[in-house]
Parts: C-alpha cells; structure tokens; sequence
C-alpha cells in the first residue's frame, strides 16, 4: 500500500507528525487526488474546517463529512457549500482560499479521512524548552507598572500574544507564541490550595498544542520563559490552584495532559477516548473546556464528543481520581457561577447548559436553552427578580438566555430561564462585570457587517437593551469579544482585522464603562481576539 | 479499496462484527491471502493467538507480531515457529492446525493486522435475553442439594459450565454458555455492602465476550436464567458486593461493561483505551483480572498493556469515579490478600507483583518476583517466620515465590520476598486453604507430560516439597487447577482433555487435603479447566 505523510508538516505546524505514514485514502470509484494535492487540501482542511467537523470528519459543531456522505453531494454541490456557505452555520470560504483549493479540499472529503499519528509523553518532552532558567526568575516585577491591570492579548494571525498596559494602554510587548493561540490562562485565587504571585505566571494554548509560559514581571522582551507542545491540534488550559500544574487538552490526540508549571515538562497524560451518552465509542473525543474548580483542588475537563465532565483531582497524580460526569454532547464552553462550586457549560448541540457540581461531583442540572448556546467567558449577576443569574449567548441565534444559579438562597428560581433578551445577531462571547449595570454581547456569527461589527449592551434591571455599539466599519473586521479593566470602569472590545491578517491593522477600543462612551483606540494589533485581564481573571471577575 | 469482513461470524463467534467492512491489508512487496484465505487465518489467530500476542499484534506476553518484525524472518521461518514454538514460551501448533493452516497463518502475520470493529451499548442491549423471568425465580433452593459445596466447572471446548455437587460427587447439569468461558465468579460476602442470597447466582465470561447467569437454585436443566454479550474477545468478570452490578472486561474492545446484574442488561460501559506507564498510547489496553474489592464499594479492573490498575467505584453510575493508580506492564491476574484491603496482581512482563491497598485507593508496593509471575486464584497462608504471607507461581520458571502481606502486624516482612520453593516445572495456578497444611501448586506451562501432568505440594511449615502427584497418564491431557471442597477436606484437580477437546473424557481428580491420597475421579467432563467452589468463592477462602 502506498504510504503518505499526514504532511502538517508543510508550515512546521505538527512536529513528529510526519514521521509516521498514513495510507492514501481512495474510497472506490471515489475520486482522488496526487500525494501533493492530498496533502496540502489535508493541511488547509486540518486548519480551517477539522475544529468544527472533526478530523476524522465524524462531525460536531459542523455535520459528518464522512465519505459517504460526501460521495452523494458530489463535487460541484461540495464546492458551492464551500465557497458561500449554508443557511444552517457553514461559513463561506470564497474570501479565504482559491477556486483551486476549494475544490481540492471538495475532492478531499469525498476521501477517506487519514487518521494522524499519537504523540507520547517522551515527544512532548522532547519539545519542552526553557528560555529562562527557574534560577534566574526575577523576584519581584523588573518593571514599574501595575502588572495587575495587564491585558493578555491574543494577536491569533500572528503566533503572538501582546501585552497592554491596561493604565497607560500602550502595548508594550507581542510575544512569540505558537501558531493560533487560543486561550490564555493565569494563576488564580483559590479557596483551598495557594499559588505563589498570583496572577504572575500566564499560559498559552495554541492550535497547534504548544503551550507557552509567560512572566509579566519579566522586562518586555523577555517574558516568554518556557514553552513546549502536547498535542497537534488543541483549545484549552487552567493552571491548579496550587500553581503548581498546568493542564492543556488535545482536539488531537483525544487527551489531556498535567505538566510542571514551572518548567512545562509533560508529567502525565490521559486519553479521553470514550464512549458517549448513547454508548457509541468516539475515538474523536476531543477537550473543550478546562477550568480549575476555585474551591476543589480540581480540574474539570469537558469531554466535548462523550458528553462527559471529567472532575480531576490533581492532589495526586499517581493514582489520579477523575470522576466521569455524564451529560450531554457537545460540550464545548463554559465558566463558574459566583459561589465557585458550580460549573455552566454549553452543551451546543442538545443546546443545553450543563450544570456542574463540583462540591460533589455530579450533574446539578440540565437548562434546556436556544440553538447553540455559546456564552464564551460568561457572565453572571443579579437580578432583582431572580437573584444571581449566569447569562449566554448564542451560535445559532440572536439571543441572550439567563437563568438563575442560586440554589442556595433561590431555589426556586435557580436552574431555570429567568428571562430572555433579543439581539440583532448570533453572538459567541457575553460579558459583564459586578461593578457595572450593563451586560455586553457580540455578534461575531452573523453574515452582515453591520451586525457582526457591532456590539449591544442591556441593562440589567430593565432587561432592555440599551444600546448598540458599532464598534468599526472598516471592510474585512469584525467586533468581538469584550473584557473589563481592573476596576471594571472600562469595557475594551477587540477589532479582528479578519481579511488582512497578516497585518497589525486589529484593534482594541477601549469604552467607558458606565457612559457607553469611546474613550480611546489601541492599535498596531494583529487579528486581536481573546484578551485578558490579569486581576479579572485572578479573581474570578466573571 | 476492497472491502473484506473481520469475519469472525464463520463461528458464529462475534454476532455483529461481520456488519463493519475492513479493508484487506496487504503491505507493499509483502505476501498476501486471497480473501477467504485471510478470514480463515484471522479467525484462527483470533481464537489461538490473540491472547498472548493481541489482536492488533503489538505484543504482550508474546512478541510484537507486526509485518515490519515478520517480514523480516520470512514465510519459511514463520512456519517452522509456529509448527514446534519456541524456547522463551511460544508453544507448538503442529497438534492443532494443518501444514497450510500453518501456513495461511504465517502469511497472514506479515500482513497488516485488521481492526476488528467496536462494540455500542445498543448492540449489547440487543444481544441481552431473559431465559427465566425474574418473578419467576424461587424463592428457596427448587433441589434438595448442598448447594454451598457445589462446583461450577468450565467445560472449556464444549462451551459449557458443568455444575458439580461436591458432596455426592455427581454431575448435576451441563449449562450451555459462550465459546470457551474463561471465569466464574458468583455473589460474595462484603464488609459494607450486603447480596441477597450470596453464591446463589453465578456469572460466565467467554471468550466470545458472552455473560450467562447461573443460578443455583433452580432445578437441573433450568439453571441458566440470563445471557448477554459485552465484547468480541473478554476473559474476567466480578459481582458487585451488595449484589446488583456485574462487570466484565472486554480484550477487545478495550473496555469494561458494567451490567444490572438481575437481567444482565449493559448499562455502562467505559474504554480503557490510553497510555502506558512510558506514555505512550495504547488502542489495545485489554481487560485482564476484575474483582470486588471485599471492603469497598469498588471495582478493581487490571488494564494489562497500559500498567494501569482502575479502582472503579460503583456506588453512583452516573457519576463513576475511577482512581488510576500507576503500576507496571503487563497486569495479569491477581488476588486478595486475607484482610481484603490489598490486592497482589503480577504484572508478568515486568517480573513483579503489584500490591494495590483499596483503603486509599493507591499504590502499596512492588515486589520483585521471578519471570513471569501468575498466581491464578492465588494462596494466602501464615508462616512461621514471616506471619501471613502471600504466593505465587511463574509461568517462566518452575517457582513459588512467597512475601510476607500483613503490613499493620509484620511491617518488616510486608511486601518482602520471604522464601521460594523450586518445583520441577513452570505453573499456572496455586492454591491452599486456611485449613490445610499445604500448597498446592500446578505445572501446567512444562512441555514434558509426566511433568505437565503432576501438581507440587509443599508444606507450609517446613517449606519442603512432600508430594508429586501424577494426576494422569493419559496422552494428550494435562493436570491443572487446585480448589478445596466446602470444609477444605478435599482438594479438586482437573485433568483437561486438550488433544481429544471435542469428547467428555476429561475429569477431575479429588485428593484428600490431609493424606493427600486420591479419594475419586468424576468423569464424563469436556475439556474442564477452571473450577469454584460455591462456599470458598463467597467467603474469600484464597
Ligand atoms: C474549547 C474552546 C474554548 C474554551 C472554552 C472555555 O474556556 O470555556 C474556546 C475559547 C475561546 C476564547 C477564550 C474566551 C475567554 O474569554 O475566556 C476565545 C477568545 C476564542 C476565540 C475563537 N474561537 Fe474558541 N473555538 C473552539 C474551541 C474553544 N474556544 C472551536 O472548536 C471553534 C468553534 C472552531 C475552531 O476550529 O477553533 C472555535 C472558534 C473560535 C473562533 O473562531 C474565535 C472567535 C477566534 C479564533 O481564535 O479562532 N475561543
Ligand atoms: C485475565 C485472565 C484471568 C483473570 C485473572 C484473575 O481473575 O485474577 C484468567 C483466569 C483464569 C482462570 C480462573 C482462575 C481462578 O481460579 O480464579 C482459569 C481457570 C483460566 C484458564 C486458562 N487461562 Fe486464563 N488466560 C488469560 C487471561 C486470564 N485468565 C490469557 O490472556 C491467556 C494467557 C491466553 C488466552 O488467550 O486466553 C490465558 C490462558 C489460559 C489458559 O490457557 C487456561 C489454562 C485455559 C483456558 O481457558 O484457555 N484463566
Ligand atoms: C464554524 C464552524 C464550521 C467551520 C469552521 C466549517 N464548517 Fe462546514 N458546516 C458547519 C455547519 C454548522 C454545517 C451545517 C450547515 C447546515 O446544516 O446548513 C456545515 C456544513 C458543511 C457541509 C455540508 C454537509 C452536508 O451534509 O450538508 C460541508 C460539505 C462542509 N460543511 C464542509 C466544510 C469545509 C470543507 C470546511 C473548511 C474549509 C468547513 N466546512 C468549515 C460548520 C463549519
Ligand atoms: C501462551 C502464549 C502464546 C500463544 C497462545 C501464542 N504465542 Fe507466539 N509467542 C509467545 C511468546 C512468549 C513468544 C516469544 C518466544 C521467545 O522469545 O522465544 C512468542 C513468539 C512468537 C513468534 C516469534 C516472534 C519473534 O519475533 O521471535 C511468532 C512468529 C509467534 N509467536 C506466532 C504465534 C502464532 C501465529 C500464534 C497462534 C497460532 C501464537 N504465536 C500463539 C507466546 C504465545
């Protein structure tokens, strides 16, 4: 059988990738492609379409894009729902890659998926650096500013990570980090364990699972203080509450791994390979979500395609604990209720929010919710009538649902829809903060420019909203994503410079928090997207 | 690509395997079997090799097995292997299989190994059936037998389970189970948990992953009440303590069931996919020994490939919490210790015992132990010197190794070797009562007959070999498995008729315990291997 690379290798995306062959896939009478062609619609699927669709195109967010299934669509249908895009949530790729590719990548679903290599904890550990001694940590910040107001921002196109001043806005470092970073993540308060310098020490996770350790008390130019990869494709990552572990999972391979916080070095890795909640094995059972519990000495990693919420006790990693709490598919983003013990996760695709208790490990509760529930870093609050309430947005709908999430002191209310505020678009990312009376939420999802570049806000005690937010009209960008400053009197809001993302021409633009009002742009930033604020997040501001 | 069947259905042995197409695998510039051909021949590694050296032929306590290893020896080599086995434990197949069985064989492992396909929760539902309604189950033995001292015995070849009254020595019923059941095991008495009835009802496990309930109160004829199936290839199963739950482990798929265990119906299943003690993943982690921890709430499931022992707790299904607790390869088969807290488990490819303590839900020891440690059932007993003490046979050498397991009062000699005892050949199952002054000790791994068909007794107070007990004469049978009778008067040996397995000249031969005399032969049993005795089993007599 003639043997092909799964050649990622191609930007140097999947170290140790290709070392291992993978036979050329022709489904019979199928068509095909040359070993050149095939690699490179392999590549651009692994990059652009494999998150939603699973890379062995099982489907998730994205529908099974198995073989046969394709076969019947035939090319001309596949190259059309490629290059415009569908009704049902499918973007259009026409702006993105040539009339050529979109039908290499047409042939190349209608191939059997090649199934990419392991990678083992030896692998991993092989690709751990430190770029600064553990000796040489300065012990106290080398700089004068007030690193509790830094904003950790992803600049995604650029395999950077900037940090902004939050007091004076100026950026004044982009940090090399893997291709695509997707979450950064810091020590944070804990009740039970404590990490040393809280808020010092932050993580990337890139697509391409490399993980990166970030110093803020490091001089610009030298933060980035160790790095390393534990997977080929991966989303999400929490630092214990001891400070003590980082914990990363893999979309590929299907497992999570614990490492040193200190230097990175891999320690344990566990698959997540399993069955789901009609007991159908998924060899694709990617993480999404992993956060550490505030009050459990804990992990909590969301199995996305099992349906299954892994509670990880990382007080001993030799004979680890994890208690499989079964839910529904497909688990995908969540964040903490304010009491800390309960985790709300969307469940996308049964568009539920799942609650999590993780005082007892076990399932709490199950919200049934709109289309695609998607609340990003979430956000909770009170309302006069229900008490505390968690909110979301949604992937498939213009709509913010809240619920309460008191069972403590409103049991009654807690658990069930409060109420319901309608936006003009879908949206990803919801957020507020306990110092404002507004709740913000893009719309990143939908089609129209006017929309997507727009953000709205509603008041807390009417339930209305009360204004929306254009925050740029360039071509090619889009609004998305907000975060509070440390005192929570600004709301910074990112501008994706989508279309021409090789160039520092994203912004953040920086609103009042209480007048609605623009108060300043930050710019010279490329494809800005997640941003974070490192006493928000230490302090679980959510 | 050509599709070809895992055809194990020519058998009927794996109901639904024959739906999922594989594709034939023939390695560039390498031999390859017409269709038919390569089904027989994966048939017949399925069924004779497998078990040893894994389905995807990664090796375990055979070689590696893989076309880049076989390739290498070539077709002629191959052959002659396999016709008269090896030194190092490869047995010899000329007995079995013809010059071109052997021959296909050869040729079918310098192919690729197909993937045999997974098994759902659904396909196990369907594959669940009542034979006994449960209301009309009895509510007091329908005989007027002993029923404590009945045997249950494999049947091996005839695929049954023959139940024996051990007081009158007769044959009671011949129950039809699975394809070569490898365990039995029944309800049994627990510290914190409390079975209904406990040895009434008995648990099968085949080779073909086939789950049959026994009970042993029912009348002759009407004893098998239950019947399901768990996976294509399994080989332990165990009952919960407080009697509503059994568990079965898969070889393949690598997964363990947990079913209710009045109607057998699956309600759980978990994989035991992921990585080994060198991090490195493994597609085939099977499921070697699974037993009731005699004082927890848990599970204990021994993932041979990946060292891994799982300490599953059964009290919340929903919400199943499974402590991983790290160990070495290749876990194997193991026993308790007589306080019920420890469980000493070889992990034979790394020469060691591996004591997990079930208290802590941790790791207690290794003890380092001659090659290729397998204690089968296992003895417990007290040593003058060393208190109460542990043992094991090998399969790699002709050995007893015996260390000391009580930690709380002979701290020094816990977990130490405390003496061996040489017998002439290598063994599988060792055996003794709380009563006896003996050891028993089986050679069923020696290739010489007159050794292969005697058993080894030593006394425990002298550590002296006293007797060599011919069990047989017969060509083409072998002497194997130790267990006492009700009041550990008796001690029971099977004769296994492997040359002539289709006919019922195999028996079990009954010892007194004391003279060491023989007392009876019970005839008329096919191929008998395993036996449990009803009171012993239930009351932890190890
Ligand atoms: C698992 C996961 C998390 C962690 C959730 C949590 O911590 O609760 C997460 C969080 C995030 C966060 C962190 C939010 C926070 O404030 O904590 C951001 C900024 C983000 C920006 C994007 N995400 Fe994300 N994201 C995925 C996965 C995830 N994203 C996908 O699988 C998906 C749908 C498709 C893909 O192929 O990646 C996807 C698309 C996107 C985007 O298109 C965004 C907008 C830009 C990008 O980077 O591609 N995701
Ligand atoms: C996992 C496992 C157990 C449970 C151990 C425990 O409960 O602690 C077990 C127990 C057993 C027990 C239960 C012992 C007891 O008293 O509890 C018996 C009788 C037994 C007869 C055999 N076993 Fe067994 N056995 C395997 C697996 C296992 N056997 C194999 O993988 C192996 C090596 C090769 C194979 O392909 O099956 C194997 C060969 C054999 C035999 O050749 C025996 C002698 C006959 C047969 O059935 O094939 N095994
Ligand atoms: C943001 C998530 C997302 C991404 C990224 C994505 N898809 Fe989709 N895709 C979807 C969704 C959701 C649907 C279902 C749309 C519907 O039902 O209208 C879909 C549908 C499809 C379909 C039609 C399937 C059918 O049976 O109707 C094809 C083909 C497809 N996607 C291919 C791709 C390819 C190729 C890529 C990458 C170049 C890609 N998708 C990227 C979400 C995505
Ligand atoms: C009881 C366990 C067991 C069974 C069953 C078994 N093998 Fe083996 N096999 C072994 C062991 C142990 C070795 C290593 C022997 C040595 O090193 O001398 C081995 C070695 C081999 C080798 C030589 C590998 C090498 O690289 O040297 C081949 C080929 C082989 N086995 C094929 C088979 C086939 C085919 C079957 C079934 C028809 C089979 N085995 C059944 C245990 C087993």
């Amino acid at each position: 059988m003639k043997k092909l690379k799964f050649g990622l290798s191609a930007i140097g995306l999947a170290v140790g990738m290709a070392a291992t062959g993978i036979s050329l896939p022709v489904v019979a009478g199928g068509p095909s492609l040359s070993e050149k062609d095939f690699e490179e619609a392999n590549l651009m699927y692994f990059q652009r379409c494999a998150g939603c669709h699973g890379v062995l195109r099982k489907g998730a967010t994205g529908k099974n894009l198995e073989p046969k299934n394709m076969l019947k669509k035939g090319q001309a249908r596949l190259e059309k729902i490629i290059s415009y895009g569908t009704e049902g949530g499918m973007n259009n790729f026409d702006d993105i890659f040539t009339k050529d590719q979109i039908s290499k990548i047409a042939t190349y679903i209608q191939m059997d998926p090649p199934v990419p290599p392991e990678m083992s904890l030896d692998q991993m550990k092989k690709l751990t650096k430190q770029f600064v001694p553990l000796k040489d940590y300065p012990t106290k910040p080398l700089h004068g500013r007030n690193w509790e107001n830094f904003f950790v921002v992803i600049e995604r196109d650029a395999g950077k990570a900037a940090i902004v001043d939050g007091d004076t806005k100026e950026v004044i470092d982009h940090i090399d980090t893997g291709y695509a970073v997707h979450v950064i993540k810091g020590t944070e308060h804990h009740k039970k364990d404590h990490a040393k310098d809280v808020g010092r020490f932050w993580y990337t996770i890139g697509r391409d699972g490399k993980v990166n350790k970030i110093d803020l008390w490091q001089k610009p130019g030298k933060m980035l203080v160790a790095e390393t990869q534990m997977a080929y494709d991966a989303r999400d990552i929490a630092v214990s509450g001891d400070g003590k572990y980082v914990i990363a999972g893999g979309y590929w391979p299907a497992h999570f791994v614990i490492m040193d916080a200190e230097t990175l070095e891999p320690l344990k890795v566990v698959s997540t390979r399993g069955y789901n909640t009609k007991g159908e094995f998924i060899n694709e059972a990617r993480v999404a979500a992993i956060y550490t519990a505030p009050n459990e000495s804990a992990f909590i990693v969301a199995v996305k395609e099992t349906g299954k919420m892994l509670q990880v006790d990382y007080s001993d990693l030799d004979n680890l604990t994890i208690t499989a709490i079964e839910s529904a598919e497909f688990l995908h983003d969540g964040f903490f209720d304010p009491s800390g013990r309960y985790f709300q996760i969307a469940a996308n695709a049964s568009n539920k929010m799942v609650v999590v208790d993780t005082k007892d490990a076990k399932l709490e509760q199950m919200i049934d919710v709109d289309k695609l529930p998607h609340p990003g870093p979430g956000a909770n609050w009170i309302d006069e009538e229900c008490g505390p309430v968690g909110g979301t947005t949604h992937l498939g709908v213009g709509l913010v649902s809240v619920w309460g999430n008191d069972p403590i002191n409103h049991p009654d209310q807690a658990w069930k829809l409060c109420y319901e505020v309608e936006t003009d678009g879908a949206g990803v990312f919801i957020r507020t903060h306990e110092k404002s009376d507004y709740v913000w939420a893009d719309q990143l999802k939908h089609p129209e420019p006017e929309v997507q570049q727009s953000v709205q806000v509603f008041d807390k005690k009417t339930r209305e909203i009360v204004k929306t937010i254009r925050v740029t009209e360039d071509e090619g960008k889009a609004a998305l994503h907000m975060e509070f400053n440390q005192d929570g009197t600004e709301v910074w809001v990112s501008v994706w410079n989508r279309a021409d993302a090789k160039n520092p021409t994203g912004e953040i633009v920086v609103y009042d928090a209480k007048t609605l009002k623009e108060k300043t742009r930050i710019k010279g930033l490329t494809t800005p997207t997640g941003k974070f604020n490192v006493f928000n997040r230490a302090n679980h501001k959510t």
